[in-house]
C-alpha cells in the first residue's frame, strides 16, 4: 500500500492533539505558536537512523515512541515541562501502513505527555527519523551540566544496563529477553522525575551515551571530579538473569547505551526529598558516588578496588 | 582526515553567532532561549536527503547553505523574522574537512539573518542535513495560506524555473550554465520581502514543489480559484538561453520545484505598495494572475489558450 507526500501528512496531521497554544498547526509553511510569558523555550533535537540508532528489524511503531522519547529525554534532563514537536520522516517509500504503525508509537507517548506535532516533513530517503521538541521553563530553574558541586551526590534513576543487554543479545542472537528489548525499543523519559528535580537537584544529563561518558560531560562542564562505586548501580532482576558474570553487567550499567535514565547531583540535604520525588514520579531513584574537587570520573568497585569500563560510551562516529 | 562526534560539536559550536536571548546554546541536553514578549513563535522543519533534494556531487558548502535557505525560506513565506535554529547532521563518516566547508556555507547564510544554531546532533548515517528554524511574529501578522480573497492579484517574485532548467541540465548531461546551477545550490531565501509583505500581502507559500502545485495548496486552504497568465511569468535570461522552446520554458516556470521563491495574492490597492517592497528587499515582483470564486488552479497562455502542465509539481513520493 503506498500513498503520496501529502496522503502522508494529512494522515499525521489527522491524529494530532489539539492544545490552545498551537495558533496555527501542521499544513501551512511554518507552525505559529505563542510561548507562554515569562518562560524560557526549551529545545532539543535527535535523530534516529536505522540500524545505527535502532536495529534494523525494529516494529515501526516502537521505532515511533522512541524517536519522541529520546528527545523528551533531553527535555526530562533540564526539567522542563514538554509542549510541542515537529517530525522529519525519511522513508525508501511510502508504505502508510508503516507510518500507520509508527504513528501509534509516536502518539501513544505524544498523548502521555500532552505534546502536539505542530509541523515537519515527509520525504523519500534511507529510513531515518529527525524530531525537534519544545518545552518551556522558568528561568534559572534548568537542570544544566555546569552546575554540579563539590560534596554533591550522584544519584541515577531506575536500572541502567538494560538497553546495552539487549542489544548484545540482538547482536549475538542468543536467548533474547523480552523485558530488556522493551527497555531498548521503549525508553520511558523521565519526565515526571525532571520536574520535580527542578529546583531540588543541581546538574542533570541523560544517559544516551553511556553512564560514565554522560558523568564526564558534566563533571567537565562544571570542573569537578566523580567518585563513584560501581556495584551502588542498580541493576534488574533482566539484567542479573542476562548478566550473571559481575564485571560484564558492570560494564553494561557504567557504559551500556540508550538508557534514557537521569544521572543527577544534588546537595546531602536534599536527599530525602530526592527519594520523595523519585517515589512520586514512580521510578527509583539510587545514590552511587560523590562529587570532589578535581577533574574526571573515577570508578571503584564494592571492595575499592579502582574499575575502568571495556568502552567508555557511545560515540557515534566511534563504532 | 577524521573526528570524533563531540570533536565535530565542537568545531560547530565555535562559529556560532552570539544572541542575546540565547539562554545555553550548544553543549546541553537542550538549548534555552527567551522568546520575546508577546510575539508569537513560527517554526519550520526540512530535511534534505543526497541524491533527493541535491544532486550527489553538489559541493559541501552549497548544501550548507540550501539545508538553511530552505527553511528560512518558510519563514519568509510566514513574514517572519529569522531568529535561531537547530541542525541535525547525519554522515557516512566523520570527515572534519567536508563539515568545516559544509559550515562555511551554512554560517554565510545564518550571518545574513543573524540566525544563531543552539543545537541538534551529529550522528552516523547516510548524507541528510535536517534542520529546524525559529522565528518571531507578532500576533495575526503572518501570511498564511487561508488567507486568498476573492479579486487578490497573484504575485511571485524572482524568476521561477531557473533551478529546475539547471537540474534537467544536471541530470541531462548538457552544457550547464554555472547561473542557473548557482540558482539550484544556493536559492535565495527571501526574508526581506515576507517581512515586508506581511500586513500588505494576504495569503503566502515559498515555492518549493512547483510554482502551480503551490498555487494549488493556497486555493484549497482558502476556498477559491486562481487563473493566471503562464506568459506573464517572468523568465530569466539564462532560463531563456537553456529552455528557447516556450512551452518548455512554461513547464519549467510553472511546474519545476526547488525555486525558493515566494507566491503571495494581494488587494489591488496595495499594487503600488507591493512594487516598493520588492524593491526595497532587492527582488522584482510580478503579478501574474487572479484570485477568483471557485476552486483549483486553471492556467492560459498569453493568447488565452488552457495550458497544462506535464507535470504538476514536486511530490517527494512520486519521482
Amino acid at each position: 500500500m503506498t500513498a503520496g507526500e501529502f496522503e502522508l501528512i494529512d494522515r499525521i496531521a489527522a491524529r494530532t492533539v489539539a492544545r490552545t497554544d498551537v495558533v496555527l498547526g501542521i499544513g501551512d509553511d511554518a507552525a505559529l505558536l505563542q510561548p507562554p510569558a515569562g518562560m524560557q523555550l526549551v529545545v532539543a533535537m535527535d535523530t534516529l537512523n536505522s540500524g545505527i540508532h535502532f536495529p534494523h528489524d525494529t516494529a515501526p511503531a516502537d521505532i515511533g515512541w522512541k524517536a519522541l522519547a529520546v528527545n523528551l529525554s533531553d527535555l526530562a534532563a533540564m526539567g522542563a515541562t514538554p509542549a510541542w514537536c515537529t517530525l522529519s520522516l525519511s522513508l525508501p517509500e511510502p508504505d502508510s501502513a508503516w507510518v500507520d504503525a509508527f504513528l501509534d508509537g509516536f502518539d501513544a507517548l505524544a498523548r502521555q505527555h500532552a505534546v502536539t506535532l505542530v509541523g515537519g516533513d515527509t520525504t523519500r530517503g534511507p529510513l531515518s527519523v529527525c524530531v525537534t521538541v519544545f518545552g518551556f521553563i522558568a528561568p534559572g530553574r534548568a537542570l544544566r551540566r555546569d552546575s554540579a558541586c563539590v560534596d554533591d551526590d550522584i544519584w541515577v534513576s531506575g536500572t541502567p544496563g538494560d538497553a546495552a543487554a539487549a542489544l548484545v543479545q540482538w547482536s549475538s542472537g542468543v536467548t533474547r529477553d523480552p523485558a530488556l528489548r522493551a527497555r531498548l525499543d521503549r525508553p520511558t523519559p523521565r519526565v515526571a522525575l525532571g520536574l520535580r528535580l527542578s529546583g531540588l537537584a543541581r546538574a542533570a544529563i541523560d544517559i544516551s551515551d553511556g553512564l560514565l561518558a554522560d558523568l564526564a560531560h558534566v563533571c567537565r562542564a562544571s570542573a569537578v571530579r566523580a567518585e563513584l562505586d560501581v556495584d551502588a548501580l542498580p541493576a534488574s532482576d533482566a539484567l542479573r538473569a542476562a548478566a550473571p558474570d559481575p564485571d560484564t553487567r558492570r560494564a553494561l550499567q557504567a557504559s551500556g547505551g540508550d538508557d534514557y535514565e537521569l544521572c543527577f547531583t544534588a546537595p546531602v540535604g536534599a536527599r530525602d526529598a530526592i527519594e520523595t520525588a523519585g517515589k512520586e514520579a514512580g521510578v527509583p531513584v539510587t545514590r552511587f558516588g560523590r562529587i570532589v574537587e578535581g577533574q574526571g570520573v573515577v570508578a571503584t568497585t564494592a571492595d575499592g578496588a579502582l574499575w575502568a569500563p571495556v568502552r567508555a560510551g557511545w560515540d557515534h562516529f566511534a563504532g
